[in-house]
């Protein structure tokens, strides 16, 4: 429970088949270019990130001095696009990973800073890269490989939020997920390895809070895509609780048949991110939406443990959000 | 400022060499094997993570259920080895990554969701591998590849800090760091690349607070080594604070004479949670230290941020701690 913090401002940056989907107007910069002027796609992510949170600085009507924490982080090995682009704005820095739920984890700690009094101004800002993602975790995009109809499609995209002590939309609660897996091994079924998590993390807070998917108009997964939120569903109906058409995920919104190759949907930190700063922000501002669940989720894998044959860990955090 | 945050309990784990070192006999748990029973070297540092996180709950005989919260990182790729030691411990979990400041990111953290009331008992935890990193940042072992003389050993080890209300030793400020970089591009001179981070971090603790380093019995850094070392003191002196024989460094306290190979010193995440639950701890509970200030140092770069010849971006958090 918060006693104070709110979002005041979030920017959205993407990549060119985002800004053909659904959501590409919403977006504050979008870019045909998939190298975003940069030499290499990891530096590609890291402006993308920079940018984001330089955008959000415009929009707030923010010097970097006001900034008094930005937290964030990215799937690249030691979250080196953030911290790269943390690097070119002198903010005090707080690195953080918990894969694609980093956004609710950003959103959850930045919250509580504000909220404690830590901080004034806190960003989150988070990121990723279809083509920096698939040389890390995947293959080369040089070697053209094939993926299966039940993989996602990293989104390429940076989110950034401004926390503070007033704003148009509240963060009420919060809850930080623990760490599950059901025994999946498939790194291209992100979907199935993280729906238990966000089913853990859901029920849970039911049954803290006494609440039910009802109270909401909205109750939105990160990046499940077609096969995770199916399952997630089920889930969550054998747990006793009704979902008929509560759930919606943001890997099935920020893509439209317009896109073609996303198959089960989009994933990535820049997933949930995007979506909530341009579709769901737009929806709470004009209060469309007035309550919300929105739940980060992560497959915390590298491409090592993979190799080793381990199991994919998932969590999921939760972020009440509620428009004032 | 934290209102009411402790460090109430820790817990170390350590490698042969860290055994036979000077702190041998003050590590909770330590092995000979450097696989602690484990299929692989990163296997191996996750367990070692589960290992100091148990052995915390055990010495301040907690249950499982108790602890509201653990937050933590690695140097692994996507964190893997706090992730899956997380995966094994049903507590939530907030993962971290600052490189090797993550221990005091992870206190300082801890700290304030503590001191917030968001939780009441908040566990802190960081490893780090000589053999899972020299894989993951340099050259796989088998290589047999020498490493310069100015290069640091990373220190097998992990460490698991219990912040709650009360406690022995207060966590009474901390200052986040802001990312810098003067130039360095060698990925063996960590110590010179994050000299500079921890100099700023100092410097503006001192300006802010008005505080002197005389006013503490400690002045210790994470694991800027030898090298480091030396150039923070010119740093900070160049900056008009006098530090004669005030500043100390966890890198340089691990390893003794009989440690052999560890050239500039002791380095990684479990290089200052160690030190610190170890060494600095018994000095605080017996009051031989009664105000410290402890700075962990981290290089944010990736083995493909080295490839792609880019600088090392370095970060240092400050954490003032008091004995009571």
């Amino acid at each position: 429970m918060f006693d104070k913090a709110y979002i005041s401002c979030c920017a959205a940056v993407g990549g060119a088949l985002e800004k053909r989907g659904p959501l590409g107007s919403l977006f504050d910069i979008t870019a045909e270019d998939s190298y975003f002027g940069m030499d290499s796609w990891e530096q590609a992510e890291s402006e993308m990130s920079r940018l984001s949170v330089n955008m959000l600085h415009k929009k707030a009507s923010l010097a970097e001095k006001d900034v008094d924490v930005m937290l964030g982080g990215d799937l690249l090995n030691q979250c080196t696009a953030t911290g790269f682009a943390a690097n070119s704005l002198p903010v005090p820095f707080l690195g953080l990973y918990n894969a694609c739920a980093t956004a609710a984890e950003a959103l959850l700690l930045g919250a509580s800073l504000v909220s404690g009094g830590h901080a004034e101004k806190a960003v989150a800002a988070v990121s990723s890269h279809f083509c920096s993602s698939e040389r890390q975790f995947r293959f080369p995009l040089e070697y053209g490989s094939q993926r299966p109809p039940y993989s996602q499609n990293t989104v390429t995209g940076a989110g950034a939020f401004l926390l503070e002590q007033s704003g148009a939309v509240r963060v009420t609660r919060a809850l930080i997920g623990k760490v599950t897996e059901k025994g999946i091994t498939d790194a291209n079924n992100m979907g199935a390895a993280m729906a238990p998590a966000a089913a853990q993390t859901l029920i849970s807070f039911f049954e803290l809070t006494g609440e039910r998917p009802t109270n909401y108009d909205a109750v939105v997964t990160g990046d499940l895509g077609r096969e995770g939120s199916a399952l997630l569903a089920k889930l969550l109906e054998s747990g006793g609780i009704g979902v008929k058409g509560a759930l919606d995920d943001c890997g099935l919104i920020v893509y439209g048949p317009e896109c073609r190759g996303v198959n089960a949907g989009g994933s990535g930190c820049g997933c949930s991110a995007c979506v909530l700063a341009t579709y769901f922000w737009q929806k709470l501002c004009k209060k469309e939406i007035r309550r919300m669940l929105f739940v980060g989720t992560g497959a915390l894998l590298s491409p090592r443990t993979v190799m080793q044959k381990q199991v994919i860990p998932c969590i999921a955090h939760l972020v009440e959000l509620e428009s004032i």
